[in-house]
């Protein structure tokens, strides 16, 4: 099973989807045309606005609506990558230098703040009010909780907690932002709306948890960066989480946080790549996927209900 | 003349607007709480929400609209202040410590971001898609020309074009949006939007002529700045491009931008602050406030007008 198959509903939309952003960088002055070039034809997998388009799939949609809406989701991706990659100090995503290494920390915050403007933008022109406020706060929600965590110290007792919390609102939000924009804009009727929130929320929190293995278990040509990036970044993620708590007198975690040294990186990496908290994790993160299945499964049966059954089962399964 | 005056058709309504932005920084987790507090309530003139609110008083406007646009246009100003002042590094605004310099620069960022989105979802809440637009054409606006200005480099001979290039990305494109969005939410004829755009563009382009000048020529304790800041900030503005202009022999700009040092700083100050060219500055401020009259001069005569009008003669006699 490759995404290329579970988008095949939908490829041709998404073709358009990706034309349509190669036409947004070209259609500016010179630095801005560079950087939107980097940034937007960067290889990734389009998950979010192929959910956008997979949710429409279901009632009467238009795709004088649902292109832009699909695009504005995936540019506020990428205008929150951009920023984050300032906030985390990120060296490489996608096996690159990030923007802010490349270009520098000012001209990636105001490309940040032009892709979240252009994603505003094309939200805009869907002419759907509901929707465009779905948006907005789908960024204060992404903002809000990035900021939260900035002010977040580690304690064991709340970890898993805040970490919940936490990949709710920096990948769930949008997930389910996708599918629901979808959802509306093909006059879904409301339990069906819902359905398609609930499909998302859980398919972006199992979805994050597996990013967050596969720092840990992954291969960095794959990952496109170094493994064990989060923890070399400060990030705590749920196999640390579950590691420090099945392992009450190892002080492992603790001595990553306090000195965020090269070597006590590799060496928490290596002990919870081996450790049963992998496996813990994974079957949390199919928890989430098969309940994403079981609100998808309300929906009338066609092939993008196939798909979407079928990207459940991919996100536990990839290796990138 | 006092801006206290020149407010008061629209008090009632200005101080609405201020005690709903009070009450975003009481509605959040603490952290966002405190920030939002220091950003907030920040002893800001509020003149493009008051522009916003005069600008609607020609026509009917509604308040439950009106409200929301104007929050929204100070909100969307005050996050390009909180992440330009990472990009310029600006250690103190308004005489306190800058949001990036008191609580760092990734909090900053974040923080941005959250007043982008908020601003933009009370856009939304006034429903039209008109304003909705236009808000998010703002946005792509200001971080495009600022994003220009990173890639710039100093030519004299172009530099007086860059410069109203520039400032009318980052200034006087919200104050025309201010403006326009009052006209459109008060359901004002085509020309009257017209003649509100205008308006509004050039009392900005003249606003921040003066803004340059009072960097040369202001009292620290007024500006709530050190006076030379842009200089030091690498920011060549009018009255140093007209120095360089008239002096062609003298090489003092350049050499403020090949060193950037204190010393040279200081020199420049003194010599641009007691040489013509200030004169020359407000010369071409008042030409632009001159067209802001006579666009305004098209509408109907009433209290509003009158504040608008003087609004253009106040800007230029500031001192702060």
């Amino acid at each position: 099973m490759n995404l290329g198959d579970i988008y095949k509903p939908v490829q041709g939309d998404l073709e358009k989807v990706e034309r349509s952003l190669e036409e947004i960088a070209d259609s500016e002055f010179q630095l801005l045309a560079q950087l939107l070039t980097y940034t937007l034809k960067n290889g990734g997998k389009r998950i979010r606005p192929a959910l956008t388009l997979l949710s429409a799939k279901f009632y009467g949609y238009d795709l004088n609506t649902l292109i832009p809406i699909a695009m504005a989701i995936e540019l506020l991706h990428t205008a929150t990558l951009v920023h984050d990659d300032i906030v985390d100090n990120s060296p490489v995503r996608r096996g690159r230098p990030t923007v802010s290494c490349a270009w520098g920390e000012n001209r990636a915050l105001l490309l940040g703040d032009y892709l979240f403007a252009k994603a505003g933008s094309l939200a805009a022109s869907t002419g759907n009010l509901r929707v465009i406020k779905l948006f907005s706060q789908t960024l204060m929600t992404i903002s809000g909780g990035e900021l939260r965590q900035t002010g977040v110290t580690f304690d064991l007792k709340r970890a898993r907690e805040h970490y919940f919390d936490w990949i709710s609102a920096k990948t769930a939000c949008l997930f389910s932002a996708a599918t629901e924009s979808g959802a509306i804009l093909s006059q879904a009727p409301e339990e069906a709306i819902d359905a398609m929130r609930d499909y998302g929320h859980n398919l972006g929190m199992g979805f994050q948890i597996v990013d967050d293995v596969l720092d840990f278990v992954g291969e960095e040509d794959e990952l496109g960066k170094p493994v064990g990036s989060d923890l070399r970044e400060g990030a705590v993620t749920l196999p640390s989480i579950l590691f420090a708590k099945s392992n009450p007198k190892d002080n492992l975690i603790q001595a990553v946080i306090e000195k965020r040294d090269a070597e006590s990186v590799v060496l928490a990496v290596e002990k919870i790549r081996d450790s049963p908290v992998i496996g813990e994790c994974l079957a949390l993160a199919s928890d989430f996927c098969f309940r994403a299945r079981r609100a998808v499964e309300k929906l009338p049966d066609n092939s993008a209900r196939q798909s979407l059954l079928e990207l459940a089962a991919y996100i536990i399964e990839r290796r990138k």
